[in-house]
């Protein structure tokens, strides 16, 4: 039954979703808009625990997932204080890290987001150097609208699918 | 143009969203909770006309998708009505027997939830450890929420996504 | 830490999501359905700067995510006006174009719709036939609706996710 000697490699799903942050009624400073780990001048900004950067979120969490070891919460939950405040890239990151620990090697991580804004095509280039060099391997990242449906459509926030596709070594 | 002497591993992917059943008025008995392979004491129940149970049929679907033998309509649908009310364990296990039976071993299923409840990390283990063996492959399960965001975020029901990879055996 | 000697496949999302076209009020013709690579005669159609098929959207984004390739604004965006209108067949078959000329061979693309409708699975076969036709591999799709729940549940539109395998040929 078996066709393969070498092992198969696993392929994960992570999903994340952050509201825009609320406008500042008095001009006072926005929240910044983190995302795909970039900074967003003049863009508002997304809420969160952390900086609510739901591309490198879901990233993360598909590594997690294709590894099967839990998830963001598990790792940098309200039980892991160290990590409150954390960047989207220090997060991949540490996933990567985590997942090469538990004895994967990272193919590659594919992540689209779904909103209105940021026009993310002339900084995609720049967001996916980024994030791959933050996984130490590949991730692109493509972004859609859903045509006014929806709560991205409505402006209200953003949401990110990712997969990931992992390989166990010298198992 | 052909890099590989062993068949390419194939990937699928599902969907499933399930509407919490409604409080009951009176009192009465509610519709129990089963999600993930687990029943959820004391939860509201998901609504359906099996038992709801968004993260198994989602893991079922990816794997039908993955295989290309079509979904859970074709084989579970109002037409088959041996299927009726099945448990979202048996209907996994069931959609892992087609798939094997069309020819593909099975290399995992990831599955992730959106949800505002349960709260679902402290049962991870356990969720895991039951669809695995109902699938006879790594299932892993992750959650997490909407942020408020769409109906996950207002509590109206669950949203699953996963993926799963195969590979054609003796192809 | 290489165990393999041939490259790892890479796994791609896709997500594209289109409104039904408004209703004519006065029994003019109305926007064809198009899915999936099929006419749907006496289906509302969708509304888009193309013919609005999102499954074959989802799954030339998926392509293009897996080869990281940019995705459909980068290819057939306001800037490529010669692609206006064109089918989503057209689109896949060019997306598979454009990820093989990249340097990889495509394994298979999965789709799944979500939507109140069309009823999907009498046709599934012959979707599938015309979308591999067009992607030059294997598309499988399959269908589900949201339990009622969100845009796809109040029939506003259809919502369609995607996942590709590729690998690098000659790396
Ligand atoms: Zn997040
Ligand atoms: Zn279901
Ligand atoms: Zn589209």
């Amino acid at each position: 039954m078996q066709a393969h000697s070498a092992p198969l490699p696993r392929t994960g799903i992570g999903i994340d979703t952050h509201a825009f942050a609320p406008e500042s009624s008095d001009g006072a400073a926005q929240v910044p808009l983190w995302l795909a780990g970039l900074l967003w001048e003049g863009e508002r900004g997304l809420s969160g625990h952390s900086d609510g950067d739901a591309v490198a979120h879901a990233a993360a969490d598909a590594l997690f997932s294709a590894a099967g070891v839990g998830d963001l919460g598990t790792h940098f939950g309200t039980d892991r204080p160290e990590w409150k405040g954390a960047s989207g890239v220090r997060l991949l990151s540490e996933a990567a890290r985590i997942v090469r620990a538990a004895g994967f090697e990272i193919g590659n991580v594919a992540v689209q987001f779904v909103g209105n804004r940021p026009k993310f095509s002339p900084r995609r280039a720049e967001a996916e150097a980024v994030l791959s060099a933050a996984a130490g391997a590949p991730v692109s990242v493509s972004a859609t609208t859903s045509d006014g449906l929806g709560f991205p459509g409505r402006g209200e926030g953003i949401t990110a699918m990712a997969t990931a596709l992992v390989v166990a070594v010298n198992p």
